[in-house]
């Protein structure tokens, strides 16, 4: 998706080779109107599918994910990080390693809003080691419920979530794939 | 907000006294159409001030917020709880306690996204202690920036956010007020 990937050339930083900063367009300071358009590419790809849900994890890939949402009709269910106190009993949980924060979290889905029925598209903004979709893949599955497809903002294509989550049966759509990324340089896949 | 109101009543469930389950519409699953007709609302409320940007703590203000941000034609700052491994240069951070969680956490605001020109509206979805609103209008303002007001989804108003905020010089729009709860009762000020 051209739109993204100029954004991503014009505002977006790389660090080194694996860390990209989007914190002024995407993950803290959102633009609207380009998550809006997003939303529009992924509810065309993945019409005509039976999607009953989209879900995404907290928290980057609200934005996105409720647009989604809003463009196919549809609830969304925001995987959370870790139970609260308002938010724990019939819970589905696993354990998930974060790329980006180096750390262990635990990914919960209340067993109240997903069911066999239900088909799900899994929305985020980053694909890197895909440990997150892959976490949310295993809840809605524990759940019996069908996962239609993972799409992601930005894929890392150099790191293996896509393989991953291929190996899992699942389909990844990408608005914008880097095929390499150095200090101050990022090269596509398009 | 009646609809705020309504759909409270049909699909919350006050546990006691002071927590309020919401994770079917707001929380966990979100009904992004009941969103979208609270988002109008804040846009309508506000409107004339001449904010500059939304603002909300992730994650769970998230939706509401972004919907504003699209009612409003403006850009959304998501603060985040803690610094990551890709955003920690340049930071505003001040140390807020959670009522949901019983924990305590460090709120952040990227010098980069919000300037003293700034004037800032922040969404969010309950308001209790007022805590995670009182860090964000500390950051904003270590930013030297104006917060021009609070809009809140569900404010319970038998604790003392709206007092706190209000000492602060803060105005608080909330949806849907309540004055009371137990279990399986909600009153509503309205």
């Amino acid at each position: 998706m051209k739109l993204l990937e100029d954004r991503i050339l014009k505002d977006g930083h790389a660090l080194n080779e694996s860390i990209l900063k989007v914190d002024t367009f995407i993950n803290h300071q959102v633009d609207p109107f380009l998550m809006q358009e997003c939303a529009k590419d992924f509810a065309e790809h993945f019409k005509g599918r039976g999607i009953t849900k989209i879900a995404t994890i907290e928290s980057s890939g609200i934005a996105p994910a409720l647009l989604t949402s809003i463009e196919m009709g549809l609830p969304l269910v925001i995987l959370k990080k870790q139970p609260s106190k308002v938010l724990n009993d019939n819970l589905y949980n696993t354990m998930v390693s974060s790329f980006t924060k180096g750390t262990n979290y635990e990914l919960t889905l209340s067993k109240k809003v997903v069911d066999e029925n239900d088909h799900v598209l899994i929305i985020d903004d980053f694909l890197a080691n895909g440990e997150a979709s892959s976490g949310a893949i295993r809840l809605f599955r524990m759940a019996h419920a069908t996962v239609e497809g993972v799409g992601i903002l930005i894929e890392k294509e150099f790191q293996p979530g896509r393989k991953k989550l291929g190996e899992e049966g699942i389909e990844v759509y990408s608005l914008a794939r880097i095929s390499s990324m150095s200090e101050g340089n990022i090269v596509f896949n398009s």
